[in-house]
């Protein structure tokens, strides 16, 4: 009985992770590849998809085979308990939500999207205000749907960081203020590095041949991917053996594509890392955003930003861009890549002050959710806030609470994710730096297979198995704490 | 009644032609980008998708909207009553044969096609022999379930080129096979071109840079498709906003990315000419594989193949390829580009020989689904019949009547569309000319404006609205004929 119900699960899984395949083909081509003219038809091709997609898994026979298999309980491996566990989960959120609703808050989202171009734009928070004021109020009845316990932003948060409780980021978040505001006020009071030598002009395509070979150096597979240059750097995957990546290329800029290649390819590891076995299920994938987020932060912060790795890289580099860098040392290069500067906006952040930038949108995010902030609020919120964690005065909402294209899109509860990747990424590196003692050695030499065989091990493999919270205790033996991050930036700064 | 039925029907068809589209995208990233190791995931992701727009169109739903809008009649509007006509050939199509048989003939071919392939390396028809005989069966079954009149062989006929006959065909292929026979004896009597000057090596980027610039001035819009290379040089579209094409580079050969690209470009300047008001439904096609293959033709021999076409481009290819070509005159160029020569492979023949190849495989085809010849009697019929049109002496199987891979694909029927769209080209052309007087002079300027005008008006735009035959004779007054094809051989060489 329940062995026929697997054979049919897998199968209706398989069609709908197909569809998501070429969901994702349909996106990655129109980020890199597709001509101006192509946008409307594959607007449509996308929302037909997906639609489709929503519509071959929200099915009742699904519920059925389901509970079928939920009840066969014990009598199921591991793996297929693991795998029946996680399409429930996706199951019950794909048919918690009305598809009314559903509809309504992505009308909702376009129109406000579009303003948020334009407020942007025109730096006017007031335009904005009343799509936002609907959209806070949509995504409260989305956690009633849901259902929560404690507050309604944890059904948010749950969306992207399962097993995450508002209150367990705020103790979090509240250490790293704390840590990394003191951290960056003694950088700021010392001496800035000398980063002259930067303003020159990188010829691109040896930028891109020197990410390539960074790129094989840490693993990343070409067999089984490919890289491309994208206005904004991303990672997708159509298959654990079809996992691509790109970067952005700037030629006034030495750093940004290759802090970008490792970025993604510390995702594209992650992906190319999940196990044959789970190929076309659920389960080759990352339980959670944070998660995810980490691999890439690791690989880009801890390690393409350590100065073994520049110890290694840098005469490599010399070869790239002849006579340009011979005067430039690996301390020099290392510290122009970890150069702090308080800045207004996100993207653009350092290290050592981004989280900053996350926990303002937390405390904003769940204030308004749970009706202690209204819209009309923020910028005033805002800006003291900012003024309070980043020590800048907001010159005006573009560079303040209109930068961001996450609340026009209804995604609250995902800011956390940034930060938690920081402290998952510090936390797992505390740990390899106890089980494999020669990183850095190795590290100083270009020989990342132990790291990513660590990696492959108490993470990759895991696919979605263990939940975030789960993954770091097991590989680490602790819950997840702030402490190893602001050790991490102490020991670094 | 009849309107909620249209809508209804725009509606799904509007879903099963965005799958469409995500399956060309599936396929042309698999010929263009596709990493190695996407290959398995990539099959399944098509069969997929393939299975579900099956699954979409061929409900009872789609047939009993179809026979409501039939029963209309005269009610609708000619633009609606071409798309339900339409939409119902594609639905009886997809709904005649039954799925065991599809899934039977698509099994079998998938063996034919392995078998074909090592039998082709080791130059062996008696290996694939069996597996061409099971074939054969089933393609006179699939005759019966689509059903004829006159021969069986008029079915298979129907699926590429509909509304042509066997008959028709062998009349129009008997001239054809007479005449260029003629034709070739005669130029290979004469004097040959010394193309000593073309063995050379030809910077590819150049080469690109050259075929890019002829393709804008022919009229494809870059901004609704793009170029890439490819191994085999096809056109794909996902919209006719987004329609792209591939060619294949080749440093010692100077012409034939040129050559594919062009031959591609007419593909694609059709595409791009459906009318806008038919995006998304049926319409936005050609009605058979003939026409669409005398677009290409015509802009591949008839236009980039022309002394006046070589006249305008030497010049402009001389700043591509600096120092190579200052000897070399328009005249020469043109020679070098319609040389003729009798070989065994039909993808490698030139214009003149060419169509004498489809008559060879059109004879077999009739007679094997007619029962006259036997699958054990191709190679010997192939010999003697090869020796008798193109003149030389088949020496292996693999230079014979296993070179091609169409009949592994159960795809008879298919060869004839080749010739075919030469012969509508030439007459298309002869209308043209004497509808575009001044078409040589432009043509020797670069501007092709007049001529694509011609083309959209009385071929593109007309998208599946009229029948291949109905077209040309619309177009030229006159039904197809072999004539205004050997006129134009004859006024060429």
């Amino acid at each position: 009985m329940s062995e026929t119900a697997l054979k049919t699960l897998n199968e209706r899984m398989g069609e709908v992770l197909d569809l998501h395949a070429a969901l994702h083909l349909l996106e990655w081509d129109q980020e890199v590849f597709m001509p101006p003219r192509g946008a409307e038809a594959r607007g449509e091709q996308l929302a037909t998809l997906s639609a489709l997609a929503h519509r071959l898994f929200a099915t009742d026979e699904m519920g059925g085979l389901l509970d079928t298999l939920l009840a066969a309980g014990d009598q199921i491996d591991p793996d297929t308990a693991a795998l029946v566990r996680e399409t429930h989960y996706d199951y019950e959120k794909a048919t918690k939500l009305p598809e009314e609703f559903v509809e309504r808050l992505a009308r909702e989202c376009s129109r406000a999207y579009e303003t948020w171009h334009k407020a942007r734009k025109a730096s006017d928070f007031a335009m904005y205000q009343p799509h936002l004021e609907t959209l806070v109020d949509l995504l409260k009845q989305k956690a009633d749907y849901l259902g929560y316990e404690g507050t309604p932003y944890n059904a948010l948060i749950e969306e992207y960081e399962r097993g995450m409780t508002a209150d367990q980021i705020d103790a979090l978040f509240a250490e790293v203020a704390a840590g990394q505001r003191d951290i960056v006020a003694r950088i700021m009071a010392a001496e800035q590095p000398d980063l002259g030598w930067c303003d020159q002009r990188w010829d691109v395509q040896q930028q891109n041949a020197f990410t390539v070979r960074v790129l094989k150096d840490i693993g990343y597979d070409f067999d089984r991917g490919r890289q491309d240059p994208s206005v904004h750097p991303f990672t997708t995957n159509f298959d654990l053996h079809d996992v691509r990546i790109t970067t952005r290329f700037d030629e006034k800029n030495l750093f940004s594509a290759l802090a970008g290649s490792i970025h993604e390819g510390g995702h594209a590891l992650y992906e190319q890392g999940y196990q044959e076995k789970d190929r076309r299920t659920v389960l080759a994938a990352a339980p959670s955003l944070g998660i995810h987020e980490s691999q890439s932060l690791l690989w880009e912060n801890m390690i393409g930003g350590s100065l073994p790795f520049w110890q290694h890289y840098l005469p490599i580099l010399r070869e790239f861009h002849p006579g340009q860098l011979d005067a430039v040392s690996p301390e020099q290069a290392y510290a122009a890549l970890n150069a702090v500067k308080p800045s207004y906006i996100r993207v653009d952040a350092d290290e050592c002050t981004y989280n900053l930038h996350i926990v303002l949108r937390f405390e904003i995010e769940r204030a308004l959710i749970e009706g202690t902030l209204t819209v009309a609020e923020i910028p005033e919120f805002w800006n003291a806030t900012f003024k309070k964690y980043i020590g800048l005065d907001v010159p005006d909402d573009a560079h303040g609470c209109l930068q961001d294209i996450h609340w026009s899109h209804a995604s609250m509860g995902y800011f956390p994710t940034y930060a938690l990747g920081h402290l998952y990424a510090a936390q797992l590196l505390e740990q390899i730096e106890a089980d494999v003692p020669e990183l850095w050695a190795q590290v100083g030499t270009g020989d990342f297979a132990p790291l990513l065989g660590w990696l492959r091990e108490h993470v990759h493999h895991c696919g979605r198995r263990k939940l975030p919270g789960d993954i770091v205790k097991d590989a680490t033996g602790k819950d997840i704490a702030a402490k190893p991050y602001l050790d991490y930036l102490e020991k670094k700064y």
